[in-house]
């Protein structure tokens, strides 16, 4: 299998039984079922664990509409679906922790209770039911609460501290066409930025409550909640031709991508506040880069993708995918990481469960598993596209695509090893006409295109993608080879917390050196790289690419932290490095690790 | 006026009577009036807001040794000590929060109640009374609350989150002579450790209670915390003659200052937390470093030296006050910087108290301003010490000493403009022979020493100090010559925060550069020096002694964040730099500033 195929598999068969196991041990489902009255007992987890039931759910949904067969995972979304029915309230409202700790406060702090932020993740659930054609019981009970939602918030002027609501909101428009959804989902994002959200504790940038998004010049705040605000900021320019909000997103963006994301795509340079940093401050070692905010980058990628057709979107949700996403789960698909760093040092205290030295089975902020499960069980939705012209492939991967496009029926059979080899085949098959986009990726410069063995022009290119316009009859076969040498990338001289270091990557991979490769007794951070010396591709037993390099160890001459004497210099011997991919780190022995590597000082 | 005796005058006249106004105005000193019923309405501000009181009367108490006829003060100091002792409960229980707020609660939440680190703030401002002879009635308060908690934890298996009782116990100790006081300390020392404290929310390491102190290998979480542990650990080791409580405190210091101290003397490298870091986790932007540790680690580097003798503590000292220390005031006396970073970037989000972009008059935690009085007021005592053999000298100023060696009277003027200048001299008058031990500054390789004109053997340094052993009858003039070129200083190259960048000193003092001194328009993370290049000392209006290096304004040649291609040569254009002390920054225009300096690509 290719790598995400394995990796959706793993996602259905290790990963999303996890979840719903950990839903019930948690107290989430719990929650939900005291509403019911099916359990007594007081509210357990976090305020707004509802929402780990919504992203289960979610999940669950996506994954019976690949795996329909799947009688455990539908009756989990059958009985959940059942449990919502029976929790929503007269009135439409649905929402554990008011209702049972405080039901007084419903609505009176959105800063901080995250109602709209849980309705929204319902409304994903539906949504992803109502495409998948499961769970029939949700996308009513989700409508009841949207509902009641329309009908309180086009009165009063609110907006809830987490964005999210925006989003589905939205989505909740496209599969039901109702238009007062998108109205309110457009007025949430005006009536933020205007100081509605109590910011006493954490400050309203934390909230994006700083400034009205549409003149926002600079991402801010707590990273996941920046981003699905994006999310929610394209969706509804797209749906309602808003070209403001729409130049809004784009100068978010260049903010975001141009000074403030990780080689991994990670976003997220601050523990404190789970926040943005300022521009360039990017430290490998207090990267937060939660894995949520990868989730959500790459879902704001896609808006953004959806609504340019540039490449540009689909490289980022390449890198966060590959990269940071890929990283945060364990090969055994049930221990995670709620934060990516780029840098484990040598002694790291890992005893705060922010930052542990390695993955963990589940979190008491469990966000992040289900929010994976959610991702992984929809990722091929995400890898083709069609419109009236034609068909647009933008992540690569083994597979079949069955769809029409302009009444046509195509399929398309994709065979290849990507990311751990660039030469992909497709094989198109359809009656018609039809332009056939294909990726090139922004870390390849040049691709060697053919169509059944004939070279095509690379002259084609728009946007980052070869567009193949021709008849297809009898069907074709093209070939594409993206070169993957081991490439040495370097810095922006600004991100000063990297300065003297480069980082091995290839094709999207980025690579790593951990612990477990070196010599017993050497300290990982005395290891230095040759950026000149040659490269080799190379594999080792469970990893099908690792990246053989030339360094060397340089201890320090002094042990002094500061020296103002002419720098000693250091004694050094060289070393053979193995860097390994990033997102397959602490899957051996637990240890530390780096991206980033000081070069040789005399290379 | 020397800057240490400007620096005392600006504390007199400018900081203390500003601390107490924030008393007023923050409600402090209204809780306490709560208790005893002068004032109503309910308790406000931090729940350990009693400790800015103490603290601010701890200064009080210094200055008011200084300068007694201070009419305000003393008002201050006689109305709070009656304040005091009418609002403390008939059985020696002193705590507005726990009073007003949870009666019930009292001693029940010790890891966040902080009820006995006020009651160490009490007993340290009674201390300081006692020794400046002044607010006789506090004291006998203290002493009250002090006797209640040694009938109470004498017998309970029980520590406080926040540690400080540990050396008020042992000051307490040493004024009364009441061994139960020592008893005690050493007790909660010996107690931390065994997880008696509730560590849910931020970790037991947080609270220093993952390890016993004598068995810690490192110095972890918190960094005040931490540190105010530390200054007990070696009061009860002295007092107690504890050989293996030192050696913990030997081992957490080269912990701490091996692996895990900013060049300006600054601890803590975490906000989150605030916390000290990883070994070599030192990134000059996110330094937390706040106010407060810098005066802990001020005052535990007091209690290595005088338990051992040893020039480095001093030196230390001297590293934490003339950089960290000195920087958190604003040259008017009444802005502080809580954190204390080493570099603020261009574009720095500033809105978040406590990482503003500029010194603020107040915080809503307001243990840093408080601690700076009482530090300042109280700095003529750290500068000097005697025993039977003689005087030490251990921190250079303008001043004369007054005291008595073994029976006999000595008085040592002081005249010098250090830290501006290294030439000190000093006029010792005393008709007995004695030791004059003069500290060698580790930052100094070669001093010249003379007296009356004769030059001194530098073999006589022992310790880190030249001890001039002579017959003093007729008086007699050392001069002390510490040469201060300007030196360009390199980190260590575990630090990866700061590879390719040097910083310019010179004697004790760091320096920086700050976007006033650059020309418009030049971004300063583009700025570079060339550390061959000679560096020369200048001034500035207001500034004593600046540097002049050479650099370069170098451009990216890309705006990429990250790229595979060859290095782009940047755009260079040389720059003349202007570096002012680190202290003194931010007193200009609020703007961007950084220690470590990138040197040139091609210097």
């Amino acid at each position: 299998a290719s790598l995400l195929g394995e990796w959706q598999r793993r996602n259905a068969t290790r990963t999303l039984p996890h979840c719903v196991d950990q839903l019930d041990a948690s107290g989430a489902l719990d929650n939900l079922r005291r509403v019911t009255g099916e359990v007594g007992g007081a509210h357990q987890n976090m305020w707004f664990a509802d929402s780990d039931v919504y992203k289960t759910l979610e999940a669950a949904a996506w994954q019976l509409g690949r795996t329909p067969d799947d009688a455990a995972l539908r009756s989990f979304v059958d009985s959940t679906a059942a449990l919502l029915a029976g929790a929503i309230d007269a009135d439409g409202y649905l929402n554990s922790h008011i209702t049972l700790v405080k039901p007084e406060q419903r609505w009176q702090e959105l800063h901080w209770s995250h109602e709209l932020y849980c309705a929204g993740h319902l409304i994903q659930a539906a949504v992803a039911a109502a495409r998948a054609g499961v769970g029939a019981e949700l996308l009513p009970t989700a409508r009841r609460f949207a509902d009641l939602i329309v009908a309180r918030f086009s009165a009063v002027d609110d907006v809830d501290g987490h964005p999210e609501i925006e989003t589905a909101l939205v989505e909740l428009y496209r599969v039901t066409g109702h238009r007062p959804y998108l109205d309110l989902a457009r007025r949430f994002l005006d009536l933020r930025g205007h100081g509605l959200l109590n910011g006493e504790r954490f400050g309203s940038a934390y909230l994006q409550d700083h400034v009205p998004v549409r003149r926002a010049q600079a991402v801010a705040g707590h990273v996941v909640r920046q981003l699905y605000l994006l999310a929610g900021v394209v969706d509804v320019a797209v749906e309602t031709h808003d070209d403001e909000l729409l130049d809004a997103a784009h100068r978010l963006w260049d903010d975001a991508f141009g000074a403030k994301t990780y080689l991994t795509g990670a976003q997220g340079s601050r523990h404190r506040d789970e926040a943005f940093g300022d521009p360039y401050e990017l430290p490998p070692d207090r990267a937060y880069g939660e894995t949520c905010a990868g989730i959500a980058s790459f879902q704001w990628n896609w808006r953004m993708l959806l609504a340019t057709g540039d490449a540009r979107y689909a490289d980022e949700m390449e890198r966060a995918l590959h990269n940071v996403i890929a990283g945060s789960t364990a090969l055994d698909g049930t221990h995670f990481f709620y934060s990516n760093p780029l840098h484990l040092r040598t002694g790291h205290d890992g005893s705060h469960e922010d930052a542990p030295s390695q993955r963990l089975p589940w979190y008491s902020c469990a966000c992040c598993p289900p929010n994976l499960a959610r991702l992984v069980a929809s990722l091929s939705g995400y890898a083709v596209t069609t419109d009236h012209s034609g068909l647009q492939v933008h992540l690569y991967a083994a597979g079949t695509v069955e769809t029409t496009v302009d009444g046509s029926a195509v399929r398309v059979s994709t065979r290849t090893d990507y990311p751990w080899d660039g030469r992909v085949e497709l094989t198109v098959a359809t009656e018609a006409p039809l332009v056939l986009a294909l990726r090139m990726p922004g870390w390849c410069p040049v691709a060697d295109v053919r169509v059944d063995g004939a070279p095509v022009q690379a002259g084609a290119v728009r946007d980052g993608y070869l567009r193949l316009r021709r008849d297809w009859s009898g069907g074709a076969t093209v070939t594409l080879d993206l070169p993957m040498p081991a490439r040495v990338v370097r810095p922006h001289p600004r991100i000063d917390a990297v300065r003297g270091c480069v980082a091995l990557t290839r094709g999207p991979l980025v690579y790593c050196l951990e612990q477990a490769d070196l010599p017993a007794g050497v300290t990982l951070e005395d290891v230095r790289v040759d950026p000149a010396a040659p490269i080799a591709v190379d594999r080792l037993a469970d990893i099908p690419v690792v990246l053989r390099a030339r360094g060397a160890i340089e201890q320090p001459g002094s042990a002094a932290l500061y020296t103002a004497s002419a720098p000693t210099a250091p004694r050094t011997e060289p070393l053979a490095l193995t860097a390994v991919p990033y997102f397959l780190w602490g899957n051996r022995v637990p240890g530390p690790m780096r991206v980033w590597l000081p070069v040789t000082t005399t290379g």
